[in-house]
């Protein structure tokens, strides 16, 4: 279906997506002037809040995709041929669009052809598209944060708490993998229902550290809701 | 150092701890008889709670070692050969020894023939072996805690919040893996000072899933600590 794209933005996301799309079809970059000639396809890859302006300086006539997480498909307006495909994953420079194997994709839009648009985009993208309704947008983009953005909180107050109690903060990587690998199985003094312990924890905390007592209190309650067990 | 060694408890650790130490010295396993015999070192992969007994039902004569986190060395009394080495891992009894491998662990001791004696467990384990100071152990175990029970708490926060978008919940790991393998950098709308877009998520959290607002907003307050963001 698409013979050629045009990709709009050079930053994390944007540099992995041109570089499969250009193995795939002829894809050219797009700068500031927005000229992206004569194509099939235009992705956009640029911050939230500039959708609207770009979307707004390109020429109508191709279908026009956004990336973003968060963004609604009326960002694009006054394109009609528009749809939207968020790559859940994170990006780096370093990397290229190998960065995108194994990742999965939301895709939203407002037609059947759209959403065909998409998942063909996703096809020339190797992710794995699921259809996303264009209202649930910040839902979903919320989900994402836990995982992401939240992810590498958790991780930085676990290493300031294990640099503050003398211990390498580098231990806690192998154990946060085999979290993930074994398939996100409860675990801590909640399972066993043991407060004493999560007390104990929160007394530490406190005098160390408690300004992280408000998360750390928060995350127990989460955690013992979602196990079901009984608050003391 | 260590000719042999009995290890007390066949849970998930106890498992794994022995299953290991028997590749490498003769090692028994005891039941609840605690029945040792004539061991040079005696490891207890028992809960928390349980150590004191099962400590004051071991002949003195041999050294001592805990597996717990959070427990202290005074536990293991009236014992004096004593020390702690906690894996900082995370275990399940479908895997075997291999668990153990790239795995840090604490060791805690109050001379330094305990310290000796830890190091040398840990080498027959093949972890990595840090010196934690006993006082310590509560922070460095509160600090385990984030990344691995709360790790799942995020995981399953995230899962429902994708279900209720309609999106797959399992579209979440391989953005959980790769935001290790990227070296946790920081991500997601607050790294761009972008507050819109978390007001938009705790809309969309508050509307779907108000339980889980608190945590979602000392989330987004700890990341922005981190962040040196100016909060709105």
């Amino acid at each position: 279906m698409f013979e050629s794209a045009c990709v709009v933005g050079a930053g994390r996301v944007g540099k992995a997506v041109a570089a499969r799309l250009g193995e795939r079809i002829p894809t050219r970059v797009a700068g500031r002037n927005l000229d992206c000639g004569d194509v099939g396809l235009v992705v956009l890859c640029v911050p939230d809040r500039a959708i609207p302006e770009v979307a707004g300086g390109i020429q109508e006539g191709p279908w026009i995709a956004h990336t973003s997480g968060a963004q609604r498909l009326d960002a694009l307006a006054p394109h009609e041929r528009r749809f939207s495909l968020h790559p859940l994953q994170t990006f780096t420079l370093d990397r290229g669009p190998e960065q995108l194997d194994g990742a999965w994709a939301a895709v939203s839009g407002e037609t059947p052809e759209a959403l065909a648009a998409g998942e063909e985009l996703a096809g020339l993208l190797r992710v794995k598209p699921f259809e996303l309704d264009d209202e649930m947008r910040p839902l979903y983009h919320a989900a994402a944060s836990f995982v992401s953005a939240f992810l590498v909180t958790l991780h930085d107050v676990a290493a300031e708490l294990m640099a503050a109690a003398g211990a390498p903060p580098e231990a806690l990587e192998p154990l946060m993998r085999r979290t993930i690998e074994n398939g996100f199985q409860h675990t801590g003094p909640l399972v066993r229902d043991d407060w004493e312990t999560v007390e104990r924890h929160a007394e530490a905390i406190g005098e160390r550290r408690p300004q992280l007592l408000p998360l750390y209190r928060a995350l127990a309650e989460t955690e013992a809701a979602l196990l079901g067990a009984k608050t003391p």
